[in-house]
């Protein structure tokens, strides 16, 4: 089976939502429309912003919704499903709707990154698998955003399928990274199937592999006079890798006209090593050398090395990337918003919760950005009910939906729908961008947010406010139910 | 395409591990025969002893081991590879030997979890692939070890699909964290693939899907009345959610004389709520009511909530376990042991590093166990040269290969060797054990460790000495290169 044949996903659910959607199918709900947000309470290391991913590969698990023979002969042998039902989910697919926001937007907490109408047994379903995949690639865009902007205009490279927690994790992650602005990964099978650039030149085993670090230098630079990049710190990096990468660099490329390439290293402490090893390059003339680092990097260390004026290219970052080492869970959770009624009526739902945190925004929503006409720069983002419209050519005052008193007056402003309909009726009407449009996009997007928001520690919170029509529900709801 | 269908991995590679070979190839170092050990260096959580998984996985990896015509093609299209070493690539196929501990073996730092004997080609290509199974699984399984011995003797349950890293961390990750122990998953799939037990009942929606919680129970209990496990955080806990359940127990399941059921906490104090909880279904005469708890739990939760008497049968265990949060990172390394001369001499091969814990064990090893013959228990590991034998009829002295001065002299003792044959010229030799096999081994194996070695924080080290023959090659290896 080739690399790039998609295995069907369908039974990737939680076992309780074929319990519930059973239980839909026979107490008549199971066609009821609902309407559902998936939605995140904090980002990720306490940020300011995380990035929006995993859209397409919903998309992909959308369109292919099925259960399979094998999967109704599964689910008889479990002896708590009816036949009725059984024969129901052989004819399931996907009839809704979904509007989502595009991969690669800056998200905030407590907005809708994905709204799902469908009827219930559907919206329901699909839970698991939605989550699943927002939850996983926006986890990775999020932390390569972070670790790319440390990096500050240098070369960022994802290097960690080795220690990714499964295939699909090293895969999909680094197409997350590289929608999070990494520039590439070592990953192959990536770059096959998404086109995100795949490098690499050589391990350790190739070093030990020659007699000599000299003699392994030479045959690869050999093979590959324009990809010469190599690894300098097997055995000693100063006192022999770097002296050896230069004997080679004379000797094979110096002959050819060649002034491009490069050294890496990957242990040592890379603020010292990498002053020296510049030094000795350019006293060489190998001035167009570059030197690319890896060891368990991150944000923070990347962020310290080159304060301290650390000499590097390009960084390859591995597992404390391609498992967000530092906060590894992405929290975004799939809440009921409303019900419609046989008449079309919308009767928006509200989940309490004793935390206030928890308290979720009901109702059919719409979600706005607004966007300072002076300074192209993001201002606030904002929920109203799905039937509201926003007039930018007024002002709008709007206020903290936690602290009412707190108001803002907005004036001089765009105000722009962020989520886009990507199913119409079971109907795929969206284009899905290429990956290197939803990175550019994604760069221009978080371009636009204030540095402020944009802190590693103690980020100013950005406004996700509720138009006064949504306050008033919310506030109704929570009112009723609070008795 | 059907769920257990699986994808092919072999393009799942560090790009580097292409250029190399190509080297290799060009170089006439593609047939050479290497050895290669898949270790790592420290437990994650600074625990005292990780467990084993994935080689399951790495066998069907192995045996799926081909190009495809568009992986070669797309390869063509890199424009730096030759046509010799594409026809190579398209003739590849694994012709060597793999030895490994079986999976839910407890594992220890710096001894060889696989060994590869193959062509330096081979062996190289499946760098990538060997360490991500190995990595990812071995950190699930152990990190469900750890909670299932925080839970002590109740139920752990796997619950994290919606916040895995992908869709293979999700269903590969239940696979794992039932090998570490626990006891079932909420991820269906993983239960139709791998006969891992799924279940679940309810979420928040069903309750809110109905006009009351009471109508929602009820029609739950109706239908399910073999397995109605109420969600009762929906609204007010004590006030609501428990009351109801007992009325509809009382209503449906007592004119049943069904006497088992169950409630869930998903939020709120778990301690608090699960005593109060306990108090009014045993007053109500459910008293083989089980209590099923989630939210965000791990180890230390779970043994603290225990310690304060808190009311629980069953831990629905997520995100923090399906990621293992704590350190989401399991540190497996593939380094050159030796390599064979034509001739068939075994050359020990040395990774030299600035930090000696990096400095890798040479040579093709064997990898022993000694259990004590009075108490069960295992005493040390021991690693010895490929034709060493150990004769645990004799005493033996081991020492500490760090502070050699520190010896410990084992006697009543049984030696059993760790590793198996799994690949042999290619061919699987390996029986592969049912996922059950491996939990029972599993458990059975972390009882034989001391409960020393067992602690969360600050356990004892489990001692892994290198014979004396081991040792001083690897000390006549580092004087030869610390010149």
């Amino acid at each position: 089976m080739a690399a790039h044949d998609k295995l069907n996903m369908t039974m990737l659910c939680d076992f309780y939502e074929l319990t519930m959607i059973q239980g839909y199918f026979a107490n008549g709900y199971a066609d009821r429309i609902t309407y559902f947000d998936l939605f995140f309470r904090r980002c990720p290391d306490d940020a300011g912003y995380a990035i929006a991913a995993g859209l397409e590969q919903i998309v992909e698990y959308i369109q292919d919704l099925h259960f399979s023979a094998e999967d109704i002969e599964y689910l008889r042998g479990r002896k708590m499903f009816s036949e009725a039902f059984l024969e129901y989910l052989a004819n399931f697919k996907f009839t809704g709707d979904i509007w989502a926001v595009p991969e690669g937007t800056p998200i905030f907490p407590r907005e809708p990154i994905l709204t799902v109408r469908a009827p219930a047994a559907q919206a329901q379903l699909i839970e698991t698998f939605l989550l699943l995949s927002v939850n996983h690639q926006s986890l990775i865009a999020t932390k390569a955003n972070r670790v790319v902007r440390a990096a500050d205009g240098r070369t960022v490279l994802e290097f960690g399928s080795r220690r990714a927690q499964g295939s699909t994790a090293a895969i999909l992650g680094a197409r997350a990274a590289y929608i999070g602005g990494c520039h590439g990964t070592a990953c192959t099978i990536s770059d096959q199937l998404f086109g995100v650039t795949a490098g690499g030149t050589m391990a350790h085993a190739w070093v030990q592999m020659f007699d000599s670090e000299y003699e392994a230098f030479k045959a690869y630079t050999q093979m590959y006079p324009n990809n010469a990049t190599l690894l300098v710190d097997t055995y000693d990096t100063l006192r022999s890798g770097v002296p050896n990468a230069i004997r080679v660099f004379n000797e094979v490329l110096k002959p050819m006209g060649i002034t491009k390439c490069g050294i890496r290293l990957d242990s040592g402490d890379l603020t010292y090593l990498t002053r020296q090893a510049r030094k000795m390059l350019d006293e060489a003339g190998w001035t167009q050398c570059k030197i690319t680092v890896s060891n368990s990097l991150d944000e923070y260390i990347i962020r310290d090395v080159l304060r301290q004026g650390a000499q590097i290219d390009a960084f390859g970052v591995g597992e404390r990337l391609i498992t967000a080492r530092s906060e590894p869970i992405f929290g975004g959770v799939y809440k009921l918003a409303a019900v419609e009624e046989p008449d079309g009526t919308i009767v928006p739902k509200i989940k309490i919760s004793e935390n206030v945190g928890k308290i979720t925004n009901p109702h059919y929503k719409k979600l706005y950005r607004f966007y300072g006409k002076d300074t192209g720069k993001a201002i606030a983002d904002y929920l109203t009910v799905y039937d509201e419209e926003v007039d930018d050519s007024q002002d709008i005052t709007i206020f903290d939906p936690d602290a009412t008193w707190k108001t803002k007056r907005v004036y001089n402003y765009t105000a722009k729908e962020l989520q886009v309909p990507v199913f119409r009726g079971g109907e795929l009407v969206y284009k899905l961008p290429s990956l290197d449009e939803i990175r550019d996009y994604c760069a221009e997007q978080v371009d636009a947010l204030w540095d402020e928001i944009k802190r590693f520690d103690n980020p100013q919170t950005y406004y996700v406010d509720l138009s006064q029509k949504l306050w008033d529900i919310k506030f109704d709801l929570l009112k009723r139910n609070g008795k």
